[in-house]
């Protein structure tokens, strides 16, 4: 492998937290700021958030859904209606007593989710079957008084998408909670190059209010789970709690079923966390807002007009590119190019050119080759291919790698020193996990959606009832 | 003009407010909610939004400016740095006390705009000339403590985008600050269909802590105006509170100068208030989400069939189109697409497809034509550029109509019976604009830009500094 030039960034085996803090820096994802709790997402971050908005953006109106907004505040009267709900997130929201400088009659939370203020306006609009099913989503910030911060993976600030979706049926709303699961599995496998396990959680980790709660779990290069979007299904607990009825055709007066679905600025910590090395980010070129950096080694007449010719073919081509022309040494262009994850460089020098000839070096192996000008662009698509599909297959088996199937608890103790997730039975009772919990510091992660269950549960011995993924979580 | 089915709808000569109610609702663009002074902005409303955004964020990033994401609180020590600035939003921010169930040391506010937070970052990432200019903009939702309630016009949360922008030279920001107010222009003229007056607020009205603002001004259909996108040329009074310094080449530390600009979800109320009618909402072409709605008259397998292809050929021609097919009468039909100001609606009959024929009926002018199908496509692409076109035209008559140009304070009392604005010389001094607002109720809304100054001021007569525009405001 090539030498690396990013000598300031701490080995993600020696010190993987140090390892996060200097990618997320350096790369220029983001910055801290005295805001306690929050973070300023910088322009090359905020380009990687636009692109994921972007593609899942078109696959939530592609399966029929429309955008709306709701208000940012909630009184705490509205807060208050559903119980599990309110007792799930009443200590981390940030509340609102002022305004000006008056003490409101009322005070206010700052949304930490939008169940409640969707629930408050479906009472209002539904009405007869006909208007039925609902299907909205919104985009916005959601506020969660964390005592911790790890920008993107814990923040009190986070930008997401929330569906809330109404049904006539609980089975149309299952349907559409799986549906929704599926759409996330979709762009964290075919866009972010993630292997994603989908699943159900347990009651003790299911969303508070829901009846089902489903995610996505990934598993990051240091062996930790994160948990990136959920998707609820909530009965008609929510619907009954906000007294939504609607005529059905049969001029009954009904409760309608409800889900909702999320998914965070948090899946850019897991690609982060997922493909980055110690040279720095490494973006899937689907994800990755500049595909190409062209780096001119020297300030050469040639050399730069190539480069010129070279950033108005990727254009023609909608291969988005930029040209590093700052002052610097090849050696510094380079490094820089390794932290920012392009996953393609092109460096354009006289002797190459001499040949008609530039260097490729891919950001996913380092691996370099030279490659005739004629055949440059064909190359450039057929390696972004090729690089997608790597990430995915080497994630992929790091990932099985990391996965330990236990039929004992002395086997899980013994697994439970190794990164990674372990794949056991379980009886499905709440005290055998809550032991696992503290006895070993693994979480249930989640139920596999396809489960048949066998033996007996890795803790008590009773017959098991589930399947279950157990780990560290972040 | 045809018949108005749309009979609940106030008129808009009856009482103005109402008919904006009336509409606003009707069309489905908006909800109100308990949460006081908020709004929920519809699948409609928000697709409008969605549009804006999209169009306007490609002027931004064309114009050489990249999007960023800062946090939403602001701690009270930060927010109190520049003393012009407070002293300006303190009245009307909201304050966050608590986070879960502990009282915070330090309060925050929720931004009511991001200046503060923006130079807190600047102060960190400016160090030398080669990194300026900084172009940053931010897509985000502010908070403003308002009394009142307007949907899109005065709530207490407003969508829009803040550009913040330091510059090496003064010269380079003001050219900024002019570059960004034409856009702002240009999407209102070229997208909006809405005539813009364009000019530089007086010291009274400008920006808390600006050097300079400018501002659109647009006219309501009722004569009142609506200041619509703003642009401040901050000098670098911010720059210095925050102290923040660059190395120029000559190796000097000097301070940078500073703009900012934004445009919010008001202007959603421009389009509704220029070129709505009593028969409701009419949105210009290149806004309008759907741009052609299909009404089959009758469920006879022909109609509907031909409805199905003619969607088709629209969606072929990325002309976007929705089919009516509830099961109500045509005639309520026809009144929800005009409520509704779907720029065109087609009308699918059989007596109509006997001759190869279907009928068009433009939005604007509710004229309308029948068409034969295979010259469809071509006479709709040519209907929305007419109707497009046509609506700005109307409106600049509307409102040139309404601008009434004075030269004494007798004139101007007289003149201040009208609907509309009033055009005048003006002395500069602050006594006597303050006398015009206490005695007429009209505040200045701004002075061209191309300003030569004529004659004696309005009010006291001395020499005047200034031509500039009264009226009363949204």
């Amino acid at each position: 492998m090539a030498e690396n030039r990013n000598k300031d960034i701490t080995s993600r085996d020696v010190d993987f937290a140090l390892w996060y803090t200097d990618v997320i820096t350096k790369a220029d994802l983001v910055d801290y700021t005295n805001v306690k709790g929050s973070m300023i997402i910088r322009p090359y971050g905020y380009a990687i958030w636009e692109n994921i908005v972007s593609i899942l953006d078109k696959k939530i109106k592609a399966t029929g859904h429309v955008n709306v907004q709701m208000p940012m505040f909630i009184p705490e009267s509205l807060f208050n209606i559903e119980k599990d709900h309110v007792k799930g997130f009443a200590p981390e929201v940030a509340w609102v007593t002022h305004g000006g400088s008056e003490k409101l009659d009322e005070r206010m939370l700052v949304r930490p989710t939008s169940e409640v203020l969707f629930c408050e306006h479906y009472k209002k609009i539904i009405k007869s079957y006909r208007d039925l099913p609902i299907l909205y989503n919104q985009w916005c910030t959601i506020v969660r008084w964390e005592k911790t911060t790890r920008p993107f993976l814990r923040t009190r600030e986070i930008l997401w998408q929330e569906g809330h979706t109404m049904h006539a049926t609980s089975e149309e709303a299952r349907t559409e909670t799986q549906k929704m699961l599926k759409v996330y599995e979709n762009l964290q496998k075919n866009y972010m190059a993630i292997p994603t396990l989908v699943g159900r959680k347990t009651d003790k980790e299911k969303f508070a209010g829901a009846e089902e709660t489903y995610a996505c779990e990934n598993v990051m290069y240091d062996g930790v789970a994160l948990q990136n979007g959920t998707s609820h299904y909530f009965g008609n607990g929510f619907a009954k709690a906000f007294d939504i009825k609607y005529l059905d055709k049969e001029n009954n007066l009904v409760t309608p079923y409800q889900t909702s679905w999320g998914l965070s600025t948090r899946t850019i910590g897991a690609i982060i966390m997922v493909h980055g090395d110690d040279f720095g980010l490494v973006l899937p070129p689907k994800i990755a807002p500049i595909k190409v950096i062209l780096i001119p080694i020297n300030n050469d007449d040639k050399v730069l007009t190539e480069t010129n010719k070279l950033k108005a073919l990727l254009d023609q081509n909608d291969i988005s590119n930029t040209i590093d022309n700052s002052d610097k040494t090849p050696g510094f262009k380079f490094a820089n190019a390794e932290v920012k994850g392009y996953p393609i460089r092109i460096e354009i020098g006289p002797r190459d050119l001499d040949n008609n000839e530039v260097t490729l070096v891919r950001r996913d192996t380092l691996e370099k080759a030279t490659v005739k000008l004629d055949l440059l662009i064909s190359k450039v698509k057929q390696l972004l291919e090729d690089i997608q599909s790597n990430l995915y297959n080497e994630a992929l088996k790091r990932r099985d790698k990391m996965i330990y199937q236990v039929s004992t608890y002395e086997e899980m103790k013994a697994a439970s020193k190794n990164k990674g997730l372990i794949y056991t039975s379980w009886c499905g009772d709440a005290t055998c996990e809550n032991k696992i919990k503290e006895e070993l510091g693994l979480s249930s992660r989640c139920i596999p959606l396809d489960d048949i269950p066998s033996g007996k549960c890795v803790y008590c011995g009773k017959e098991a009832k589930h399947h279950i993924y157990f780990g560290k979580q972040y």
